[in-house]
């Protein structure tokens, strides 16, 4: 199977960690997220212990939350000993609610608004990740207000083209984020920001994309990033303690993907920081890192139940589900590969390919094309893998249809983390 | 300007059916959506007059509700004496809840669940439209299990590329919508359910797509639909006696749009009707139509506030804004065209080319490219025109944003018709 924690019992129904599939969707329903604590948390371990071991004192991993926000997934961030970035309000309150401990959140985002700029403040958020000189501005000018010295990370550019999607494609010079190193704009706001009484630069972040299978790509940014910063501390005599990487470690969706020896990666960072401190003769900063997708993505499956099935002789077949670009919407937006299963007949031999819709009234609504399954009928239960991060997160009510529930496998047993939503919930706002 | 209802006051202020788009701003927030309900209204009217005038008795639009959905809004298709045409459970409770006669609702998509079949008969739900043998059959279980007969239309599939974006192109024959006529499964599903003791089949269904802007489609697909219809009366002795057209007549987004006689194509449409069921020997049936986007889209505004503008030199422009892909995804997901503004400086003259983009965390999360503006700043608002459809309807809370407030423009003034998501709305369902 794809993952460790995925099997097949012997009445021939997917397992989750040993938890029959279909005896989770007869209990919760479905369209029902399924997320596996254990797998979160074994996968923040290894971010955490890798960079304690082969990073500078004070390194740690932060949670990038907008892979998939909830209270739960905050205190288990915590539990592990990880910081948390956070890329809004809703994100801070979010945490705020969780009980996580806000001197560990990173606050993101290339748009904050006065009101997020001051909520964080008010809330105590360790650090903002300052995206540019107008948000300097405002930064400064609320710090000033309210009589405290605002800890903060610049955000830069450094120009790196990590190959991956467009879309999700951030470290290029022409980006809505960050300050580019090549146009000169990243020194101005650095000395902009030296130059603010009640700021703190605590050093420098850069995030140069998603979904990154190799290590030389994040070694590419750090040696980028440590030039810029030897050269400031030549020319300006600051020194950043801190150097952030961000995100953007991939994780395996088909059986073609690679898999990512995670540890081993960071390790190859680490002897890039050192060698490079070393050669340009600056002390090593502690090493942030920024995994969203990493920790969540395999630890969850959306189980669906099958409705209409249609096959066009000639043309294609069709598998309906009940959820779809509602829950999941990457196949629509990225045209992102899936590993799809018809849960309750995993013995069963292929009949033929089928595209899975979803059910919107929308052609594009699709979660995967020509997956090989067995015949199906209505009532039957399809798994979708890989479905952690950025599913929830970017979930719709399009066609007016309720968001799934999550479900957590934890240590002693299934829980409901997210409650489904209802029809009152949708009208909720409607006077 | 590219509306009838969009002006400039004489402090340079856009406003909206009179409306200072600035003050609105400022009395409800932003990101706003600014909703006229005269214009709405009048499309309504036109529809309807324009269908009872050239089409046979008994013709109707139906207001398909995909396209926004919220109470208020069935308040208005109702006051106008429109029918609805809704998709899931969640769009026949809003309208239930709002007092929408029931018996007018046709309850479409191509996979509604056993769940929704009982509560849509439950409450009474005038006409299914039946879209593939699976759901005929449930359909069939559903009715005898209440000792009901339930009304439907068949949805059918004439094979009708109408040249528009391939995502929302439903008419083709390699669709999960509806059964295909050319291969013979159109007539297979007809048979089963005239077999069926508790349905009774109206008549056909059929969607050729979306952002249409030519009449001729739409004649095509009504005589390939009404030669369906001929063979079937002489086959099996069938008369249908509704003929539903489905929805996709197009709004202009940019000037460079043909601005769209939408009385005038529904003549051109009952003429053909007409004269093709006169050729063919059959009695004309009654016409439905099921605008939506053409309802809707260009009564609506979205403002936004500017936050961080980055000028990167060599590469692009950026201004951001406090909402995007949460509110708008149709850039993300189509590259649709918009009409943008720098709404509180309309007699500036552009200082240059800015890619309005949106506050995610994604690349991707833009509205629109390489707009002509004034050099904005921080505070200052912008609009985007054509918000209607397909941008609420779809909207997220993707990096935990509130969902905006939509302002209806009444004949008593502006009022609050949704709510704006609050931070406790994001976390209600969080355990």
């Amino acid at each position: 199977m794809l993952y460790d924690h995925i099997a097949v019992n012997g009445q021939g129904h997917l397992t989750i960690s040993g938890y029959d599939a279909e005896a989770l969707a007869a209990q919760y329903g479905t369209p029902l997220m399924v997320l596996d604590e254990s797998v979160v948390r074994s996968r923040c371990r290894v971010y955490r212990e890798a960079m304690a071991e082969a990073l500078p004192a004070g390194s740690l991993p932060l949670y990038a939350s907008k892979a998939l926000s909830f209270k739960r997934i905050y205190q288990l961030a915590a539990q592990e000993g990880l910081g948390v970035d956070a890329v809004s309000a809703g994100e801070l309150y979010t945490a705020l609610k969780a009980g996580f401990p806000m001197d560990k959140v990173y606050f993101h985002g290339s748009n904050k608004t006065d009101f997020e700029i001051s909520f964080a403040m008010e809330h105590g958020v360790g650090c903002f990740v300052c995206d540019s000189a107008d948000e300097l501005r405002a930064v400064e000018a609320e710090a000033a207000r309210r009589g405290l010295r605002q800890r903060l990370l610049l955000r830069l550019t450094p120009g790196i083209d990590p190959h991956t999607h467009v879309k999700i494609n951030t470290g290029r010079i022409d980006s809505k984020f960050g300050a580019a190193i090549e146009t000169g704009q990243a020194e101005a706001l650095l000395r902009e920001a030296l130059d603010c009484a009640h700021v703190e630069v605590l050093g420098y972040h850069c995030h140069i994309g998603s979904q990154i299978f190799d290590h030389a790509p994040f070694c590419d940014a750090a040696a980028l990033m440590l030039d810029f910063a030897a050269a400031m501390e030549r020319k300006h005599g600051y020194h950043a303690a801190v150097l952030n990487l961000g995100g953007g470690m991939a994780v395996p969706y088909v059986a073609a993907d690679p898999r990512i020896d995670y540890a081993a990666n960071i390790r190859k960072i680490g002897a890039l920081v050192r060698e490079t401190c070393g050669r340009l003769g600056i002390e090593p900063p502690a090493v942030l890192m920024e995994p969203g997708r990493s920790l969540v993505a395999d630890a969850c499956v959306t189980l669906y139940t099958v409705g209409a099935i249609k096959e066009i002789p000639g043309f294609k077949n069709y598998v309906s589900i009940d959820g779809g670009m509602t829950d999941n919407p990457r196949y629509t937006l990225y045209q992102s590969a899936y590993t799809v299963y018809l849960a309750n007949r995993m013995n069963e031999t292929a009949a033929g390919r089928y595209t899975v819709a979803g059910r919107c009234c929308e052609s594009g609504d699709l979660i995967q094309e020509d997956v090989s399954l067995p015949r199906p009928r209505r009532g039957d239960l399809v798994a979708v893998l890989t479905t952690g991060a950025y599913n929830y997160a970017m979930a719709s009510n399009y066609n007016r249809v309720p968001r799934p529930a999550i479900v957590m496998l934890g240590e002693n047993g299934p829980y409901t983390a997210v409650r489904r939503e209802s029809l009152d919930d949708l009208i909720a706002n409607d006077l």
